[in-house]
């Protein structure tokens, strides 16, 4: 009665989602403090002062307007500071007019895939990744190709992407820093594989858009640097929101910033806009809109994120577990010490420790751990991981 | 290099869009005060005190939690708040379960359908029509079927729908009050339609889902009923915003509800909660979640409205145009003197009034004027709109 394709689809559907409800669910049972959540990248803290103090001055003003619709990009100051920000922070060459305010990170990615692919073309993904980025490709009528990274380091395999490449490929979505793995791509993979995309396109007569996805370019430690997408790949989108950097998931916030060097970018922009109408989208909210302008230069404290990456990452590998140490995001990708991760995850929840397995990100064999959760929460889950690791002998 | 499809539309994109921009490129020529910008459904007035004192009470408290992911269907408190006021107005039997929160009635409609059809399936749409109901149903794969209203009065022609319903149809869209006519449909229209969809139901073994589009309800005149879909269809699925009655519209707020009686409802629920996390929308704004369910009970003031449809409706009777009188919403719908209304508009244009062909709602030989605007510029308009019936040899 109702559509075949989604319905059959909702038995599979997010293994993160599950996650999180079994989460409400373990924690009505034995009670707050004993179940520990790591499966949502739902971040535990409040916005930054400066978010709210600014979400404050809009709604406490006289300012008329704030609430009614604007163009379907967004409003024009708002876009010009996006730009503005972007030139400054990536040495580009940006204006208003190459930015379209979205409802998050999601709603970009979906109206930029339904822009850019026509029925049948192709779409690359590197594996382990966010698996919704396939629905979204079919929403779009489009087709996914999964290319793996390379083993451990999770960096790009440029020889399995040119491998990849066919006649049909239209884009590539890179995410860094990662999820799940929370690695960064270095910028000598990213320029080699800007090199092949040129290659490519030349020898094919096609062209490759480089689809940027975000939202963790602001969560990074050590100071180690996240490279520009959209100064090093000449069609290249970049899509950010704010749900992780200024901690407003529940708020459907963020852009779509198109490269001025993309050959006959107003028309891009002018399908990115109608589509922002016409999928629903409509605009992005209004007053947060003006809250995010505000606060381009923002982020939540990764000093805290740092913290808890330590804590985990210590006594992880203190106690037998493999993991990469993640130079950004807030999720560590721990190897598995049995092959079937979903089994593993299955025997974490004994101990009451929510793990989401990595084939949901088709990274099988290893399972995510999302620690932008209380700190508390993740000092008393130390001892359920000791005992989860002698279950298996590794300590 | 893009979506073919889509940059093949561009130049036939939204109509009153079109006016939208063209308005806002006439100001800056002539003056804020010399154009009558009659184009866009974008309320003039400011949202309810009741509204705005709810906003600051949320944003000046210490409440944690306010801005983050919930569960993708909306806040539980929030859901069970509309469905008590859905089944205290309309006295059906509805759940928390029964309600989806979206970003505003363009999302839940771009929802529902994906949610319902599958490719090839129909639905009916009754002419004239906001326009955007065809491309969100190609979006879920489906065919647009266009049948008529009654010719002067624009009530639902039951005889016309009955003989259009196919093996194919899965539902049909109704605006009432409507965009763009002001027009709310009978009572008797309704159960009549009702008749005629079980009957067809019964006769083709097929299912027809009523999709009703509400953003208007609470923007009524002269204590005239709106009857309730809910109460009188079975398979019926209400979609409301609050862009309009709470004027909200930059906020992207609403809700799908989805009626108790509908066979097999949890499988829908699960499908539209699924489509709406994967079409991008992810949830519904969660700060204004909280401000909608403390303001159900509110709306704008319609006298306001009502003053206005009263000035415009009797100038323009009275000085020749023909045009039935609005019960509802905010737009009169009125006869051009000559058949072609894109004409029609451009010689209104001459006059500095902004008005949208009928032919961008399928309903030609008409124009819409959207008088959702300043009283002051609806009163400096009479005499420009005195001009334009004079040059038409009206009065």
């Amino acid at each position: 009665m109702f559509n075949k394709k989604i319905v059959e689809s909702l038995g599979k559907s997010s293994m993160i989602r599950a996650m999180f409800e079994e989460g409400a669910r373990l924690r009505k049972l034995y009670g707050d403090d004993k179940v520990f959540d790591f499966s949502l990248g739902n971040p535990e803290v409040e916005p930054p002062v400066e978010v709210l103090d600014s979400l404050k001055k809009y709604v406490n003003s006289e300012e008329q307007g704030l609430h009614k619709y604007m163009n379907n990009a967004g409003f024009p100051d708002v876009r010009q500071k996006v730009a503005d920000y972007l030139n400054k922070k990536s040495g580009i060459d940006m204006t208003s007019e190459h930015i379209v305010m979205v409802c998050g990170a999601a709603a970009g990615l979906n109206v930029t895939l339904k822009a850019l692919l026509n029925p049948g073309e192709e779409v690359m993904v590197l594996a382990p990744f966010f698996v919704e980025y396939g629905t979204y490709i079919d929403h779009a009528g489009g087709n996914t190709v999964i290319v793996n990274t390379m083993k451990d380091s999770f960096q790009i395999d440029v020889d399995a992407v040119e491998k990849a490449i066919t006649n049909k490929t239209k884009a590539i979505i890179i995410n860094s820093p990662n999820n799940p793995t929370g690695v960064i791509y270095s910028r000598e993979s990213l320029e080699q594989l800007n090199k092949v995309i040129e290659k490519k396109e030349a020898e094919l007569g096609i062209s490759i858009f480089v689809i940027s996805d975000e939202p963790y370019v602001s969560l990074v430690y050590d100071g180690i640097e996240v490279p520009s997408t959209l100064s090093i790949f000449k069609k290249s989108i970049s899509i950010n929101s704010f749900s992780k950097s200024l901690a407003l998931p529940g708020e459907r916030i963020g852009y779509i910033a198109a490269s001025s060097r993309i050959p006959d970018v107003e028309t891009l922009i002018s399908a990115m806009v109608t589509l922002n109408r016409t999928l629903g989208f409509v605009n992005a909210p209004s007053l947060f809109q003006k809250v995010i302008a505000d606060n381009l230069e923002v982020a939540v404290n990764t000093e805290n994120y740092k913290k808890k990456r330590d804590i985990l990452y210590n006594h992880l590998t203190k106690i037998g577990f493999k993991c990469i140490k993640p130079d950004g995001a807030f999720y560590l990708f721990v190897k598995a010490p049995i092959e079937d991760d979903i089994a593993f995850c299955g025997t974490a929840a004994k101990y009451n420790l929510l793990l989401v397995p990595g084939s949901g990100f088709r990274g099988p064999g290893y399972v995510r751990i999302a620690y932008c959760a209380d700190i508390g929460m993740i000092e008393r889950s130390l001892e359920a991981f000791t005992k989860l690791a002698k279950e298996y002998g590794l300590s």
